[in-house]
């Protein structure tokens, strides 16, 4: 059944609001998906949504974006305005859907040692984040572990960078080194913006915990906490700026691709 | 001398937002550069800054950001919530700056054939452009065509993605393939999501354009109509969603730059 609403102040519509905050998305498990390509991704991935508003400008009951959903999901109807409130995003799109975050992941859900997984640093834009959850999930990364300060993965720019991928790579929150310890000694290898070996001269091929920091903070002390550790750095132009953290992980993950893909 | 506004309607503050559209930066061949960083990184590069504008709750007119600028810089202290209703960042910042853009870059201003260059093809998101051009003069891509529809790397995000990249890398606008065809033949490699050789199975080496296109719209049939072309695809875990496309040219400039180090 598809509910009408018209009021801003209905509670379905607050929540959709109040999970613009990191504390509410985390008490209650929950995060908002804003578009159809993330809805269907949602549902491809199995997950059945708590609730889908649609834009009744643009979408009638019929629609099936409306109409073809789990019986436990709770459907609205919104006009364009009050749904345009609701939505983070300067064109807002026509359904808008509160799903329950995946997980919560723990150690027990990912294999030690990590063959491979990434560690995330420092890393507190949450598009960055999103954009290493996708990169990660499409180059054989099996997981990620986000460091205490890291932006939340499913802060809505994170969802929105991470596309479809936020429902299939496990992702670890709040996860220190010393709790990395605590699993046994693993190699790592973490990026820096300079003094480092050029990747492709660095075996990443065989269990392994890449490490990426943001570039403002760098990694402070991890490595040798770990295991074996080594540093590299993707080799830039003389003067260039250093790689955004996002980009730096894609070109190394594909590295790693490239060697384990070599070595088969 | 350091001038003090206290209205939202002085001329000087209404150029800074009637630059937030496109077709004004366009016409006057300016910008607007969002915070410190970006001034500095404008100064380093040896622009003038237009016009530079100073939040006065949060810095005096002694400040080192305010007082050493060039003579031919305007220079405006203005109450912090004026400045931040002519930012579009959601945290303002304490500086904002009115830049000319560089070049007009043009055929004139680069090589051919390009040693090497990318071509970006409907790259519509500004972060995504702008952070193509951080990696491109970070990976050794000496310069960026982008085809008309691409999203303005003036914008505020591409300004802030790009971080000091906008002041160095050779960006030409609004290029058509015809274009770039009349400049004499040249060996390109396009991206693609799938069904290209992996690209370190391709020599990235000597002259070469690269092409980029968006991951919906895909290349369309560009690289044939400009000399011999390959197709290259990052290999995927099966069933991933696609990489981004800044984080895909970030990978394939990478392998490039290793290829190209590997064989000196």
């Amino acid at each position: 059944m598809i509910r009408t609403l018209t009021s801003p102040r209905n509670p379905a519509l607050k929540e959709v609001r109040a999970l613009q905050a990191k504390k509410v998305r985390r008490e209650r498990r929950l995060f908002v998906a804003e578009g159809e390509d993330l809805l269907d991704a949602a549902r491809a991935a199995g997950v059945t949504p708590r609730a889908v508003f649609g834009d009744a400008d643009r979408l009638g009951p019929a629609d099936h974006r409306l109409a073809d959903l789990p019986e436990a999901t709770a459907v609205y109807l919104v006009p364009g305005d009050i749904l345009a409130a609701a939505s983070t995003l300067a064109a807002p799109p026509r359904v808008l859907a509160v799903l329950p975050q995946p997980g919560p992941w723990g150690f027990a859900d990912v294999d030690f040692p990590p063959d491979p997984a990434a560690f995330l640093a420092g890393v507190g834009d949450p598009g960055n984040v999103g954009t290493l959850v996708r990169s990660a999930a499409a180059l054989g990364v099996g997981w990620l572990a986000l460091a205490p300060g890291s932006a939340d993965p499913y802060h809505p720019r994170a969802v929105r960078a991470a596309m479809g991928s936020t429902f299939s790579l496990p992702v670890l929150s709040g996860v220190r080194v010393e709790d990395l310890a605590t699993r046994g000694e693993m190699r790592t290898v973490a990026a820096a913006a300079e003094g480092g070996r050029p990747p492709w001269e660095v075996d990443l091929t065989g269990p392994l915990m890449l490490v990426l920091g943001s570039e403002r903070e760098g990694l402070g002390d991890l490595g040798g906490r770990l295991g074996p550790s080594e540093i590299v750095t993707i080799p830039q132009s003389d003067g260039a700026e250093s790689l955004n953290v996002a980009a730096a992980g894609a070109a190394l993950f594909s590295e790693m691709r490239r060697q384990r893909l070599s070595a088969r």
